[in-house]
C-alpha cells in the first residue's frame, strides 16, 4: 500500500505516524512544502512574547526522528501543486525548483489553512507579517529584534490577533487594533465582549473597531495603516483577519468542497473520492449541535482526524462524530472560552434561542483571591437543549467550559445539565458552579 | 400550610428561603440547634489558617436578614429532640433548657451530619476538637490562639483531615496524621496517592497509616495519641474520621432509613411518610452511575435537595437526578479531584472494571510553567461506559473534573467521551487534553 500525504504538520504527521505504527509495511510519503514538521503553530504568541526563547523550541518532534525513527518518507521543501485523481498521482516543484510527481494508492490531503492577506495596496510591504506557518513566526520574531520594533498595528480581532496583541505588550510594543465591524469578537455576547476590551485597554492597548483598513503606506520606514477617518503609524502590522483553509489543488482536481471552502469530507475524512481523505485545517466537519457542515479549524480536531484517517487506512473504520466548537484563549489576565453555538446562528438553524448572561465568582464566599466569571448561556425554547456556553474570568473558565462542550455531545437539555454534579471546594469556586447558575437562570427564562 | 425545617444550615436554609419566595403566605419555622445559619462550612480550614479572619465570615446570610428580610421564622437555640409522624407535631428543648413543640402540615428534616468520634478513653479531654458546626470551627481557632498550639494529630486522612492539615500547617502547627488503614485516600488510586502523600510529606506533614489509635492520654497538659507500637505527643488533636448523618430522630420515629444510615428519600426527597421530605447531608441519594441509592453528603448536594423540596411543598413537582461522586479538594499545591466510582465499587456493582493511569502535562508542549497532571481513569469492558475519574496535578484539575461528572451524568461511554470536542489553548493544557489521553488510552485496555 503506498500513501501519500499533502502536509507535515498535526493532522499530517498524526495520520503518517499512526499509519506507520499500525502498519510498518505500508510505504508513507510526506511532501510538505516548508521546511518545519510537526510544531505547536499555537504556541508561537507565547514563544514570540519571549525574546530568550528560540522558535525552534515550538517543534515537536524533527523531520530526522520521522525519517530515522518512523520511515515515513518526509519530503520538506516539496510543494504539491496538482493532484491527478483518475491517475492517482500528484505533482508538484520543490524550493529548489525541481519537478517531482508521485503515485498513490491512497491520498491524504493536510494541507491547513493560510492567513487571510487582503488585496489592497501596500500589503506586500515589508514589515506587514501575517502569523501561520513557523517560518512566518521566525520571520516576526526576528523582524522584532533586527527593527527595533516600537509600535504595531493589529488589523483583526480575532484569537490570534489578541493573542499577538498580549505578546506584543509583553515585548514592550505599543499595539493598536482595528478592524471594519463593531464590538470585538462577533460571536460574543456584548457583556463578556466589553470586559476584554477592558482588559486590553487596560493593558494600554488601542481598539478601532468599526474602521475598514484601504491601504498600507509608507514614509521613510514607517508604515501607516489608512482607513477612511482613521489613519495609524506603526513599525509594523500584523494582519489577523482570519485564515482560510488550504482547499484549492482539491477543488482543481474537482473534489467536492463544503463547509467555508473545506474540502468535504464525511464522518469517515473521506472525500468526494474513494481513493482521497482530508484531514486537518483544510476540511470541514460535523457541528454536534446542528448536526449540519461547519469549518472551525482547531487543533484537536487536526491531530484527531489525522488519527482516524490513519485508522480507515489501516483498515480500522474510525468515525469522529464531529466538533462542539469549543475553544479557549488567554487575554492578559483573562481566560476566554467558548462552546457550542450562539444566538444568531441558533436562530439561523431554526432553534428558538434563548439566553441569559450571569455575573459569579471563581471561589467561593469569603475566599480570598476570588474575582468574577460571566458566563453567558444559550437554549433551545423548543427543544429544551443546551446550545453553547461562553464564559470569561481570571481564572477557572479554560477548563470549566469542557463540562459544557460534553453535555452538546451528549445533546443535553439545559435541565439535565442543571442537574449535574459538579466539583465544589471553596478555593475553586462557589457552591453553585457559575455555569449551574447559568443553566438555572436560563431554565427560569425559558420557562416564562 | 404550615411547614416546620429542622435545621438551619445549607439545605434547611435553602429550602425555607426558597418556599418563602415562590409562596410568601406559606408559614415557614425553622429550629437550629445551634446559634449559626446558612455558613460557609466548608470554608473553615481556610478561615483557620488566616489569624486575622473571624469564623464569622463565614456566615453567608445572618439569621436577622432571614428573619425580617424573608419572613422566616427563625429559632436558634431549638434542638428537636423528637418527631411524632402520626400527630404532625415536633418537640425539643432550647439552649435554655425549655421544652417546646410545634405542629406541622409538612416537616422538612435536614439535620445534617456529625463527625465521626469514637467511643475509646480520651477522646472528652480538653484539646480533642473535632470540626463540623461554625461552633467548632470558633473554639478550634481560639484554642489554637489561647494555647499556643505547636504539634497537633490528626485522625483520619479524609478531605477534611487533609485540608485542616494543610490550615494547621500555615499557621507554623506541626502535623502528624494517623489512621488505621493502609494508604491515604481508600478510593484513590495508588500513583495519584502516592503523589498527595508526597506533598504532605515535602511540607512537613508526618503519616502514620496503618496505625489504629486506642487512647488519648493527658500527662502535665500534653496530650498523647496512643496507637499498638505509635505513640504521638501533641497540644491538640483533631479527630476527623469522616461525618455520619443525622437521622437519628428519624430513625427513632419510625421513619425509613438508607444507605449509610442515612435518611432513605426518593428523587423527590419524600421519606417514607408522605408529610415528611429529607434534605442535605442527613439524607441518602441515588448514584448516576449505579442507579442505587448511596450517602456522599456535600455541598452542592445539600444546597440542590432542599431547593427540589422547596418546590415539591410549592407544587411544583421537582426530581432531582442523583448525584456522581465528584468532589475536589486542595492539598497544598495540589488540586485533587475525583468523580463517579472506582474500580473496587464498581467490581461489586457487577461492572467489570478496566482501569488505566496516565501522566500528562498542566500546560502544552514548550509552554512555560508546566506540571504533571496524572489522570486514572475506569470503564466497564461489558458496556464500555465511563465509570469514573480521578484526577491530581498542581493545576487544572478541579475545573477539568466537570467534564467527566457530566458525562457519566449522561452515561457516556469511554468512546463517546474520547471523541469529545474539549477546549485547547497553549497556557491551559496539551492538544489532547488529559483526559482524552486517559480515555484514548483506556479504550486500548478495554479492547485488549
Amino acid at each position: 500500500m503506498k500513501i501519500v500525504i499533502i502536509g507535515g504538520d498535526a493532522a499530517g504527521m498524526s495520520a503518517a505516524s499512526k499509519i506507520k505504527r499500525t502498519r510498518p509495511e505500508f510505504e508513507v510519503t510526506v511532501f510538505e512544502k516548508s521546511e518545519d514538521v510537526s510544531y505547536s503553530a499555537c504556541g508561537m504568541p507565547y514563544n514570540i512574547a519571549d525574546p530568550g526563547r528560540k522558535i525552534e523550541d515550538l517543534v515537536v518532534r524533527e523531520a530526522t526522528a520521522f525519517r530515522e525513527k518512523q520511515g515515513i518518507r518526509l519530503l520538506t521543501g516539496h510543494r504539491v501543486e496538482q493532484i491527478d485523481p483518475s491517475g492517482k498521482r500528484i505533482s508538484g516543484v520543490t524550493s529548489t525548483g525541481d519537478r517531482f510527481e508521485e503515485p498513490y494508492d491512497n491520498l491524504v490531503i493536510a494541507t491547513g489553512g493560510s492567513s487571510i492577506v487582503p488585496d489592497l495596496p501596500g500589503f506586500d510591504r515589508k514589515g506587514v507579517l501575517a502569523l501561520k506557518s513557523l517560518d512566518d513566526g521566525r520571520k516576526l520574531k526576528s523582524y522584532i529584534a533586527s527593527q527595533g520594533v516600537r509600535k504595531a498595528v493589529i488589523i483583526g480581532m480575532g484569537y490570534i490577533g489578541l493573542e499577538m496583541c498580549e505578546a506584543l505588550v509583553e515585548r514592550g510594543i505599543h499595539v493598536s487594533m482595528v478592524k471594519p465591524n463593531l464590538g470585538l469578537l462577533p460571536w460574543m455576547d456584548e457583556t463578556l465582549s466589553k470586559e476584554v476590551a477592558n482588559e486590553l485597554v487596560s493593558h494600554g492597548v488601542s481598539l478601532y473597531s468599526g474602521h475598514a483598513v484601504r491601504r498600507i503606506e509608507e514614509r521613510e520606514g514607517e508604515l501607516t495603516v489608512v482607513c477612511d477617518d482613521l489613519s495609524l503609524d506603526a513599525d509594523m502590522v500584523l494582519p489577523a483577519m482570519g485564515i482560510r483553509p488550504n482547499s484549492g489543488i482539491a477543488g482543481d482536481a474537482g473534489i467536492a468542497l463544503g463547509a467555508g471552502s473545506a474540502i468535504s469530507v464525511d464522518r469517515f475524512l473521506r472525500t468526494s473520492d474513494p481513493h482521497i481523505y482530508a484531514a486537518g485545517d483544510c476540511a470541514d466537519s460535523y457541528h454536534v449541535v446542528t448536526g449540519k457542515k461547519t469549518w472551525i479549524p482547531l487543533a484537536l480536531r487536526a491531530n484527531r482526524s489525522g488519527w482516524a484517517v490513519a485508522d480507515n487506512l489501516c483498515g480500522e473504520p474510525s468515525e469522529i462524530p464531529g466538533v462542539a466548537g469549543t475553544a479557549v484563549f488567554k487575554v492578559f489576565h483573562l481566560e476566554v472560552a467558548r462552546t457550542g453555538i450562539m444566538e444568531k446562528e441558533a436562530l439561523k438553524e431554526g432553534f428558538e434561542p434563548v439566553s441569559v448572561t450571569i455575573e459569579s465568582r471563581s471561589r467561593a464566599h469569603a475566599h480570598p483571591g476570588s474575582s468574577v466569571i460571566r458566563v453567558h448561556m444559550t437554549g433551545d425554547k423548543l427543544s429544551g437543549r443546551l446550545l453553547g456556553v461562553q464564559m470569561v474570568g481570571r481564572e477557572g473558565c479554560a477548563h470549566r467550559i469542557n463540562a459544557a462542550a460534553v453535555a452538546l455531545h451528549a445533546k443535553m437539555s439545559v435541565q439535565s445539565f442543571s442537574e449535574a454534579d459538579l466539583a465544589y471546594a471553596p478555593p475553586f469556586g462557589p457552591v453553585w458552579d457559575p455555569m449551574l447558575t447559568a443553566a438555572n437562570q436560563l431554565l427560569k427564562k425559558m420557562a416564562g
